[in-house]
């Protein structure tokens, strides 16, 4: 069973979008539980309000023990902004740790003062996310920058789109949309494969 | 001396843009000190990075105290997720709360769970933040949703706009940057207006 760990000490990076295609992503994979331990249970309520059967389990954290036994994959949302220790607990429990970030300034700092609270040996990636598309040069900026402080990025990223907005509202991953709003899926199913790459490699 | 905290129980909806901005604005009316009391203090961070002396002070929560006495205005930026607790006392102690969300779902589900968690007697506002321009309808979707809800809102809203992401970068307020990246000011400045109006009848 791999543990993958989503998580940040930036609000609204898109830490729930990626939590749950990531799941979308791997269910092609094996089976798999998305744990919510976010207070918001965003990732729980969207799949409440789904219309059909989702390929994957999602549950909250207080109830998801019974559930973990027999899954291949297990994808962890995790709180908004959790203490240093819980981070380090976290990062040291996941095969993997997903780090998404917004191209912009804030969440760049907080990614750098995060940096240094992982576990010494955690495998970790960042993640830009929500990257507004060109002339806009937001997303090679912060590129560059963590780049240049040599933190491991995820060579795919994931576009801003209405499509996720509306994905969210629908309970649906973006890939069950409409295909005028199905663009943003290539981005994670890029970042999957590397994902998928990474684990089979730690 | 007028108190305006601005919290909310999702991160990354603006509450850090919108505290700054909302103590340039105040700046004008009187004496403001901005409390970043969000622990990855956005705020201080940004005052630090300022090119040029700003119209009013920002100090983070530990060490706000002594800054406190002979202000008109203090602005309280908040954790990303405070517990209801703590949110039921922010509210009581504040003259207005200043409640950003984003047009999506996610944010908006967190708005409901949040306003029961206010303190009864709290003055409060609901504020769309990077509310995408048309033909996206979805911040008069959130608006109609909070509206049928009879949640108290700001006539005023927030344009999502590339000058803020710039205004984070330099340590600026947006009305200090060149004219194409300042039309986000006029927003902050329609909301600023209804603060004042609010702080007066109340």
């Amino acid at each position: 069973m791999k543990v993958i760990a989503v998580s940040g000490y930036k609000g609204g990076c898109g830490k729930s979008v990626t939590s749950l295609h990531l799941a979308r992503f791997l269910a092609d994979y094996g089976q798999v539980l998305l744990i919510d331990s976010d207070p918001n249970r965003s990732c729980e309520n969207w799949s409440k309000r789904s219309p059909k059967p989702l390929p994957f389990t999602v549950v909250n954290e207080k109830g998801a023990t019974r559930y973990i036994p027999g899954n291949d994959y297990l994808v962890l949302d995790t709180p908004a902004r959790p203490a240093s220790h819980e981070l380090k607990e976290i990062s040291e429990g996941a095969d993997l740790t997903v780090l998404p970030c917004i191209p912009d300034a804030f969440s760049l700092q907080a990614m750098f003062s995060l940096l240094s609270d992982l576990h010494p040996q955690a495998v970790y990636r960042c993640l830009l996310t929500v990257c507004p598309p060109a002339p806009s040069k937001e997303a090679i900026k912060v590129r560059t920058a963590l780049e240049e402080a040599q933190v491991p990025l995820f060579f795919g990223q994931i576009r801003r789109s209405a499509g996720f907005v509306k994905a969210i509202a629908l309970g649906l991953p973006v890939c069950d949309l409409p295909s005028k709003d199905r663009m943003g899926w290539r981005d994670y199913e890029t970042v999957g494969k590397e994902i998928l790459t990474i684990l089979q490699v730690s």
